[in-house]
């Protein structure tokens, strides 16, 4: 399709994002083009506007920002079956090789040749966004394009929640964020026993209460690690899903748990050493830590789905909605910590 | 049995033990008393010995050291029937309590209340020692008593081995102390593809490549990570096994593994800081990171038991036997690193 | 104590039990006498009851039936510290030697040396019962103690259902008997996107599908494979958690399946040959089946009890109650299959 | 390339292959074309051989028959970059379709909507063959072309040995085939503790027991179970590899198993209906039973490509090779069971 579209462009090496008019994107022949109808703002696109240090060298101007979207299926390229024109989808950001170990063992989201959109190529802060075909995701009709645009987000919460027991468990997510708050209902809705959470932020901590979260503790104010003891007869909680990447929290996260438990570790420090009591807090007590990358391809996609049509309500946490055009506010809200999802519409 | 017997005590808050004359241990009705037939010195009894800060507070004189032993069964309480006099057996040194979460959801290897032979109650540098029944492991008549008096470190290997998949992977062990050196043929053994083993000494060095070490690298001289990443393909090793508890190690482990790759650690750092690159050595390439703690009670004895009868031959890593009055040398011994496993005979 | 107690007693090897005077059971150094407050009827007694020839050689009168059941702990023996006079109690009613190989490996539950109260030894259908202090699981005092005479079958249910993943899963359970309906809270809490049951009776079938069955089928007016193969979009059910024993259940149970899908199989046919289309039906789609012994312990037994506290309410099961006197009553539903769980009252 | 090349045909719906002078195959742009150096016949191709009843629906002559072989690509389509021309290489023999729910969570091996060389498509005995570039497993050039021919049907030893513990394990394979007879070097090389192989043809029992196997037992002269249960201490084995198809050996196998021990089952019934004792043999002793489909792609080929690397030895098991022209000597082998893998050479 050719033409002109509105997008959000990181136009030079330096703080924000443009506004502009391009072009509609091209697609080859294993691509599809995507009319977008909700795109929402992740951590990474605030750290891409912001300009911060650890994006300085991967991100190559001119790149249209954004990841997480929704949209509906317009063209789609000559080998393309698995979606066809008026498909309402999500999207994996994850464009893997197909051909690495990673690839060719079921471990996808590990891929040594990832490349991600909106990072590493033109993304979905726009109009329309072209993507390989294998990267959609199918939605029922009905489902909402918000919702639908936090998909991906939401993925990861299932994959790190899902990456252990949770029915009958106690679990305690260190921050919470868009993605720490969606997990909260997602435990609830997989039977977990007890559900504690830990953040700075006053008014996320608030949205968690909301939630359902059993306890919500301010770390800066009471020690977690205390109180998830008390609350677990003595022992420690059975899972931690780390949310947070901050360094406290994963040290504190680690000594909740009880021997033999797990953390299951999705946020990514903004710097690289994290300190930890290796002896005491890893190995006598037996606890197992496991990174957690991206979204299983396709298993945690399915369970994503499988949650939604069961029922999982996500809304509360897409506190915020607004013209793509807004996006500077958007951006700011997510710089205060004031808010759960923030979504834009092109 | 009334009687005087040998054991090394210690007898103050201080460095050094004592050979001295002390009374056959009294056993109560769950007890074996058990004639010390060949007996190891662990990592552990150097530390009590060496008066570490860090066993300062845990360790209450007089106490009896050592916890690693081979013997036979001479007498047993009234309400024993596992186990019976004429018995050669290895043992445990865990002893749990069968009631706390972790001894009642089959993790009793992390029991909440152990207590260990030869550090906080009297241990097996002695003639004879007594020891709960349940405690013991019934060997074949035949088997070494040297090798037997090592069982209970070997099964640390086995558990932190078999912690996950050996068979045609590529396995790094950091750390070739005796429990590193014992992987090596244990790993040759499950079918592992390549083993590539760092150690600073050089004494273990030279005996890790005449046990089958493919690769065997002095991190001090040459870089593991690079070597461990071209021996395969530039992916990283499937596993490392974590056995010297030293930073610079553990941290060079988990930069070795391939994404998707699991680090089981046994080593604990003398000190409490780690510094890990959290994000991009854990979260990103998904790895595991297991806390190992001594052995599965008591699937890895029978694992460690089944191996030995498979023709798993650990005997050159035996390197001194002496006499238990000899003891001050095998603490040399042990200090220097330039040895394997140091077996005192009472 | 001494005294004399009511209590429900196979007399002799023929169909039927008599509500007879007995001894006060005495206890052990390691055993509990507990006041029954509740006992629930499993299919086991009515088997018994019935005498069924499976039973006629196991069964050694005089016995006194039943083994699940809810109770006040009364006296201790002299070794007992894991409960106390006053705790509020259910019981697992396997009794383990501790000693042989799936004892000494997490695997109690299938131990091979068990003997089952109500069974092999004097059970519960009476005041009082004399079972190993070990055997006892203290619940909360505030815990309905209908509810709590049927935490044994609870576990049954929960060893099941959690035997694979159930969040965002599409499960099927064949048979809708007491366990097979628990199966239906219990998934539904634990995040499972589609329930289907099969069951003949239909009673049971409109209590499945007040208990929220998203399809629930008479498998004698309706083809439940091809039902269940629609409603995943011709892929069959992630799950079967078989309940029922019927042959033609499990052979329809298998048949349901998707590729790589899971048979966790609780139901015992009551004659030996099943005949299932292995090549076709398990090899080929690659399923797997796996058998459910009793419940883990005591792993289940944790997983219950977190389960009841965060709300699983399985009253809706417990159709009937009523004092012991009425045994037969409760008997001859449990025979019609008009029932739910049948709870007697001492 | 264009040209003539003699290929072995079921030219029409009757038993019997035709050895005949066909077109070289054409290629597509995803294909490869590979000069065949050696081809190994499978039981698969005897039956199509022998037109057993079971294929006569499926196989839509004319059709090259085979399935395994090893070779070396000499043009690949457009598309092509997994492999060039010049690589050895050797073969998956399933078409996936990487669309559905199975090829999209890491379950290839089981797509809904597989088709199968010399099955559904043309296969390779014959001079050249075209096959999906993405089918291709690039070998050592070294590498034997026997073995390299053979590396599909190991892949399934492979696939069923690994699919649960071996090490320290004892382990019975039912059924002495060529791929029940990979299992005992593949067995003893990942540290099995003792190796049960159960068959009734004498030459494989033969090569059975020269190959390692520890017991060799011929059920029609002995009784299986007792001797298996005699050799584990009355328990019996952890594990079986169900390679026979056969009922008795099905059912055998399953009372093997100590409690809790797996059987993981690739033979496949000649015929529908197997019975088993499904409460006594699978329910009560928790077993499980699990059925193994093909090879994961591609995690089975990279391991059974590192235990080739690492030493695995199947040569003794290619006990026969000839001259492709010979094929109908290599059925009568196949048929008489007096053989171990039969090669073919175009």
């Amino acid at each position: 399709m050719q033409g002109k579209m509105k997008a959000l462009v990181k136009t030079e090496p330096a703080p924000g994002l443009t506004m502009k008019e391009v072009d509609i994107p091209a697609i080859g022949p294993d691509d599809a083009l995507v009319k977008v109808k909700a795109t929402s703002i992740c951590g990474t696109d605030y750290h891409i506007y912001a300009w911060d240090e650890s994006f300085q060298e991967r991100i190559k101007p001119p790149l249209i920002a954004g990841h997480e979207f929704s949209g509906e299926v317009l063209e789609v390229g000559e080998n393309v079956d698995i979606v066809k024109p008026g498909d309402m989808v999500s999207a994996e950001t994850h464009i893997v090789c197909h051909t690495c170990h990673q690839c060719r063992t079921g471990q996808m989201h590990t891929c040594i040749n990832t490349t991600i959109i909106g990072v590493d190529v033109d993304g979905c802060f726009a109009e329309y966004v072209s993507i390989p075909a294998y990267n959609l995701w199918v939605n029922d009709p009905g489902l909402d394009l918000s919702v639908a645009s936090a998909m991906e987000p939401l993925g990861n919460a299932v994959q790190t929640a899902l990456a252990g027991p949770v029915a009958a468990q106690s679990i305690a997510v260190t921050g919470a964020g868009p993605i720490g708050l969606m997990c909260i209902p997602l435990l609830k809705m997989c039977g977990a026993q007890k559900i504690i959470v830990t953040e700075v932020n006053a008014y996320r901590l608030n949205l968690a209460r909301k939630l359902g979260a059993d306890i919500a503790i301010n770390p800066a104010e009471e020690d977690p690690v205390a109180i998830a003891k008390e609350a677990t007869g003595g022992l420690g909680v059975d899972g931690v899903l780390e949310m947070s990447g901050a360094p406290a929290a994963i040290d504190q996260g680690v000594k909740m748990l009880r021997p033999g438990g797990r953390m299951s570790a999705l946020g990514v420090p903004s710097k690289r050493g994290v300190t930890l009591d290796f002896g005491d807090d890893i190995v006598f007590p037996a606890i197992t830590i496991e990174g957690i990358a991206g979204r299983k391809m396709w298993e945690t996609w399915y369970q994503t789905d499988g949650l939604l049509k069961a029922g999982l309500d996500i809304s509360p946490i897409l506190t915020h909605e607004m013209p793509m055009e807004d996006f500077e506010r958007g951006m700011e809200l997510m710089a205060s910590g004031d808010c759960g999802k923030v979504v834009l519409i092109p």
